[in-house]
């Protein structure tokens, strides 16, 4: 059984994953996981090498676990927590965990082994983000779950193990510390300005526009005025909404084709880098507020000095955002 | 003249380096840096291809820019911050940002190309680890910095870009976010408890053991509770201390024993592995206090999910840390 173990200092929670355990000789650096060619476990015909599948899109009528499906969710075959037990909080001496109980499945965005998230029609972008509310509407009726996080890891560099096109998802009975800064600094601000701060922030980038990536009539792409990293980029509603499951399905329709424009420049301009991107959005127990407002952050994974930046939680970004937001903005 | 910039939501500042602004086309995945062979900058000899020394150590009498040297610190070439201006706080609309004042140094830990920090001979350690305090305690006059961030990054996956052993030092009119938080964590603790956060692991770890890598009389390493990642180690002093500059001579001694001992243990198991460490001590205007301990967090290079980390503040660790310790602890 994993578990959620709490830093005492700054009340980070972590997944150690006991069973799993690497060993050290485990961790050859270079050593890229074999991506390419071969046998793909989440290429239609192997739907029994995964773990049976808790959703799917079928449009031909097809029966659960055989092909003829166009997006397939399954659970992680190494799930990082598992979904049967109780919590069972408890003290480790001055130490807080908890059983690692949640839930953590694939989205297999597409059946076409070699297509990108980005080379999918608007369509099959749409049933993908369809899919992470359908997922997250389910899984938030589980007492247990407090946050389902949303993430996708694309390129070997950007931590992705297997080359067919993916997305996963993480149910935690915990809320993840970067979350809950966002909600804490959320609510301080609206407590100052009586105003939602990224609404704020939504407002002085479409007055200023010189970082703004694309915009729609709904959705907004920026790179942030205090970026962590080069490229990175935001995409946020225009008008308030606090979480992404309560939009209206012609919003999903209109985020898909600002998502796949944003991937398709980043693509264009970067020669296809790995990246990493997260939903972030309202946890369950208020989901519905004025202060919090849920966006997509996506980090190209292009510099080599997480170490630093893990230890000390300071970034040094070498490229302006207005200059990756004009250069993203030329693209085609 | 780079920036520095407060993100609005969790009021995290970063360094935007408007200046070496690097274009896409400077993004190549896999590009390695020219570490090996070939000229060197921190050689001797070529003190004239490096700013001139703030700081060596010269046991010869040798003149400053010469030849000499076995340790010497050099503004960076090419620095985050620049020393000379006001700090010239001010809003671009909700936003708040100040010019990029600081110091960003490279300790030079020793004349002898090649060799790694871990070879270094007691004594040579102990020479980097006093020329540190004597570096803040310099730089802690200047009443525009609040920090000074300490930080090692050892192999070119870790973010060296020169493969001559050196660690770089950046003075900071901020406190890094990381920082920041644990200050208020050790603080809320106290108010709690009436005892250092620190203090408290430390006896928790002596008595629990699974978790020490290694001790002597003054110090401590442990594979922490809730690592983030594989290999994390925490390198602490067993007596309470609020202030890395205010040890006693005897204890630099002890350190540099105890941090070359960990080094080369890491060395050892994970076949000179790509780390980073960091010096975590109380900012310039709370030196002196019962709940904050100063330490160093050394995360070797073993993974490739930072974006996903660096978007969600969320860890997933494979490798149980009192395994780790165990693997460690029989190193040699």
């Amino acid at each position: 059984m994993p578990e959620l173990r709490k830093d005492p200092i700054v009340g980070r929670w972590v997944i150690i994953s006991t069973e799993r355990g690497k060993r050290p000789t485990s961790f050859k650096m270079n050593e890229k996981p074999a991506v390419a060619g071969g046998f793909c476990p989440l290429c239609p015909e192997n739907e029994d090498k995964t773990p049976p599948e808790v959703y799917a899109l079928r449009r031909d009528g097809s029966k659960p676990n055989t092909p003829g499906w166009t997006l397939r969710v399954v659970s992680n075959k190494f799930p990082a927590l598992v979904i049967e037990g109780s919590l069972k909080k408890q003290a480790e001496g001055m130490y807080d965990k908890m059983n690692g109980i949640g839930a953590h499945e694939v989205i297999i965005e597409t059946a076409r082994h070699g297509s990108s998230l980005c080379q999918l029609n608007p369509k099959a972008f749409e049933d993908v983000l369809w899919t992470y509310r359908e997922r997250i509407v389910d899984l938030q009726k589980d007492v247990r779950f407090r946050y389902v996080l949303i993430f996708k890891n694309h390129g070997v560099e950007a931590g992705a193990s297997l080359a067919h096109s993916h997305s996963q998802l993480i149910a935690l009975p915990i809320i993840p510390k970067l979350v809950m800064e966002e909600m804490e600094g959320s609510k301080n601000y609206y407590r100052y300005k009586d105003r939602c701060v990224f609404c704020d922030i939504v407002h002085q980038e479409l007055d200023d526009k010189i970082r703004v990536v694309v915009e729609n009539d709904d959705f907004l792409a920026i790179t942030p005025f205090a970026s962590r990293s080069p490229f990175e980029i935001w995409l946020l509603p225009k008008k308030h909404s606090s979480s992404f499951v309560n939009i209206s399905p012609a919003e999903y329709s209109s985020l898909a084709r600002i998502f796949k424009d944003v991937l398709s420049r980043l693509e264009a301009a970067l020669e296809d880098p790995p990246y990493n991107f997260t939903l972030h959005t309202s946890p369950f127990n208020e989901l519905i507020n004025d202060y919090y407002h849920w966006h997509f952050e996506i980090i190209p994974t292009l510099s080599k000095i997480a170490g630093f930046e893990i230890g000390s939680g300071f970034y040094i970004n070498p490229t302006p955002p207005e200059e990756a937001a004009t250069f993203l903005k030329e693209i085609k």
